[in-house]
């Protein structure tokens, strides 16, 4: 198996419109971050708008992707559903086609105890073709993987690490000591804002929206502090906060992350910016200031 | 189009196994309901399991119930889904076997602002098949179709009413003083425990859980309230509370009303109680609590 | 014991500045709404800004009520607080004064478990000179006094009943049905939209923010309702839903019902719109839309 | 002014019982910090339960505490409240007595926008007769001190810092971030899970209630952090995730910390456990837990 550590981008679908993918647009993106250094790829997360694709689109981009990608580097595969068939269909694609791990956040609709996610991950890991990553994401699925439950889970050996985004590093960090044993549980976070820290103290990596643009920004972000490097990490680290800053702040509502790195990938030449609904791509008074945000963090870096 | 009043049951979904539907415990559940007088069934709701059953189920079920149902009531058909595409092909079979609406929730994944849910709905409605009812499941979804929200919404000739789950009541109230010049907008709660005073009030009726088990009891309790015949309202609203408090209290989590609805059919002999993962039945503890309860229940309706 | 039932106003608390009542403006709003017919008057809840107040002020509130009421209705004093102590004390002040009953939401700082409700309250009553209400608030508490607390604490002989304001009749309808066997227990519901329902269908009557500007129309709601007079009730009940909708909707935060009550009843001349720290009275533009839609209504009542 | 950084215990009120303070219990606390070398001392914070203790109790502490610490290190009054008189009269023992900064989270009653926020806290400050520290606690207060909020209140020279409890980094982040151009602006974490991060990241330091029973162990926590000596702070994290892990996960409800420290506090001889209503100590089963664990933690830093 891979070895799951450092920067993993959770790919964004790049879509022409509702029902088809922007293959182009998906490939100069797989190879601009493969190029960038990553670790890996993880397809079909939140950034990856996954649960507003259609199944057919979803098993296409499983294919398209492990085709491009190639084996460079390993690919993970979303497959969080509130149906179980559903997550089982893309995790036999995402076997087939190659990839090295699926990732399933808890079903988001019925509100569950702890007790029915833990009988649930074990009876997805059951009958999964590839090892699991646990996903995290209280804010969107209503419920919060518990330390003791992420404990409990980690003795089935499909299930192989976590990504946790939700920003809450006390709970991280409770988890990681009580993995602490299991050196081959990987533990990352989404939230590039907290990659750095993170990291300095010992996770995995990082699962970050970011490094869609900026690859290898976020890889030697990495670099530095699995190395103790702790000086390049805090000036690296200034770096992803001012991205964060003019980036992902534009916008009303929840999904001003997705939507300025989507406006923000097209403004880049990389891919377009079509969102699926319920989500809607920025009008054009948003995307100027993101593309005058972007040359001044681009000017900057050269 | 028919006049949508009166009570709906949502319909549970009767189970096999997680890939199989029980077909002869859907056509007895249908006949049951039928019998019992009910105005239209709604399928593929929360109590129907929806989000956690496969798509190829969700299709198959609408076919069937259509069949089974035989034009005898209308056909409501749940579309709630975080994928627009998948949505809109559940409507086009529901289109195509005959069921007079569907009903969408807002999609469950990402937090969405009012305008967002706006634009959602309209471009929704703008390819459906068929008219659609507004759910509102702010526990569920994590968010609430304001009151202004759905004035807006109901200006669209395709948007024919709310089924409000909230049982907040004082919001269903405000809904209703908003659209009183809007005679042709339904305005439905879900919690059964509500029904009696809500259709006091002037709403359209009940899609009430309970209505699976005792249809006739839930016609009644309508039929009294729309005529305002307060004491037999009063006297019906205790026999629904009473059975709120006997079969829906079992169990810990969030979906005991679910868990105990199921094991209710199970034990009056309509239909297999399996259910759909993340969800579990009861186990046999708990079933001989219904069981017993059920029997209070039954043996005092003699 | 007095009886409690009907319309009980949440009087809001009139204030010159931060640290002074405006008690001419006290002493016309309580000679108002008993002018109106109401049962009772409860000052110190929500809508009195009781938290808001130094402890100064509501000890001085508690006085003046009583001696301006002069025994012509009971009322009913708010001990809501952190601090057991201080809740004691304001109880004290309460019964030798002459208030009498005091009421009780849980303490909203520490987020509690039910064990632990039930403890609070148990250890309040026994201390309390005076019955006691329990409050349910959970929209600012972070706690719902679940129906089986509510039974639970209802054998205690010093705990008689419930006002409770989470709009949820769910809720509501599931205590009343626990309790239906326990006829001295009061059941009372904060949000005046909801009032008719709930006492047609048996509650002991609404503590309603409007019958501070309109006692009359609620009392008469509440006598219709407990009559079971349909037609009247529903006639009423869409009086008070154009005063909900006119009235407390200006104003984009929470506190808006708040603000526009306050606003309403300095246009009405009945006392001073100052707000307590950290809410702050409407500006000219909310006041002058609050002048307009309360003169519609009030022509309308002509 | 004196220069708030490194470890700030928030201080536990050692009590007798509901109205009276544990004084020699409260020396020998103050005494053991100090002695421990903390930066400074937190009173009347939530884990001082202030808005659990009576009035006449809170300002009691105050004079107590400055008069045992006797100046040897600063000492910030918590002045949490939902009435600002009473805030007001608190900051004026606290400066009084000669402390120097108070504390306050948002009221914590009403549900409050931001710019209601931005008013009451430029409103408070204003009023103040010492400098004040904005304090971060949402999942108490209801509502969170956006970063752009603590931007704007920071150009008021009387607001002097953050303390961020929400163990959100990501926020505590884009805060850091946002005021990075303002070195005098002081930025503090509460929950100790984290302080290592935060501080090796730049952070002013940790409000950190585990210092309370071992402040040696936050001190050099802190002084490895702020020195940039990585793999002390990963070893002296390590037994600071070993306190968090024994000692606060006791209990099933939201204060599991709080009685775990108290109670530890108790075992180390140092004050009384007693806990103000709605919270009670623990009982005698998990006391011995504590104990045990408790020897196990010192056994091994011998």
């Amino acid at each position: 198996m891979p070895n799951f550590k450092g920067i993993i981008p959770p790919l964004v679908t790049p879509l022409v419109d509702e029902e088809n993918l922007d293959i182009p647009g998906l490939e100069r993106l797989i190879n601009h971050v493969i190029a960038g250094g990553v670790h890996g790829i993880f397809i079909l997360g939140t950034t990856g708008e996954s649960t507003s694709l259609s199944y057919k689109l979803r098993h296409e981009l499983i294919k398209h992707t492990c085709k491009f990608v190639n084996k460079r580097v390993p690919v993970l595969v979303g497959i969080t559903d509130t149906a179980l068939q559903e997550s089982l269909a893309l995790a036999e694609t995402a076997s087939k086609e190659g990839a090295s791990a699926v990732v399933a956040a808890p079903p988001y609709y019925f509100g569950l105890g702890q007790p029915e996610l833990i009988e649930y991950y074990e009876h997805l890991a059951e009958h999964l073709p590839l090892p699991v990553f646990l996903y995290n994401m209280p804010s969107h699925t209503k419920i919060n993987i518990e330390p003791e439950t992420v404990h409990t889970l980690s003795k089935n050996p499909k299930i192989i690490g976590l990504k946790d985004s939700s920003a809450n590093t006390a709970y991280f960090n409770k988890v990681a000591y009580k993995m602490k044993e299991n050196e081959n549980f990987s533990l990352f976070v989404g939230p590039e804002e907290i990659t750095a820290e993170v990291v300095l103290m010992g996770a995995s990596g990082g699962v970050n929206g970011g490094a869609n643009m900026f690859p290898e920004l976020y890889v030697k972000l990495y670099e530095a502090a699995s190395s103790g490097d702790l000086e390049t990490t805090q000036e690296l680290h200034q770096q992803v906060m001012e991205i964060s800053s003019k980036l992902y702040t534009q916008g009303k509502f929840g999904s001003s992350y997705l939507k300025g790195l989507k406006a923000s990938l097209k403004v880049l030449g990389i891919c377009n910016d079509y969102m699926a609904s319920p989500l809607h791509q920025f009008r054009s008074k948003e995307k100027e200031i993101i593309a005058k945000n972007l040359k001044e963090i681009t000017d900057k870096s050269k």
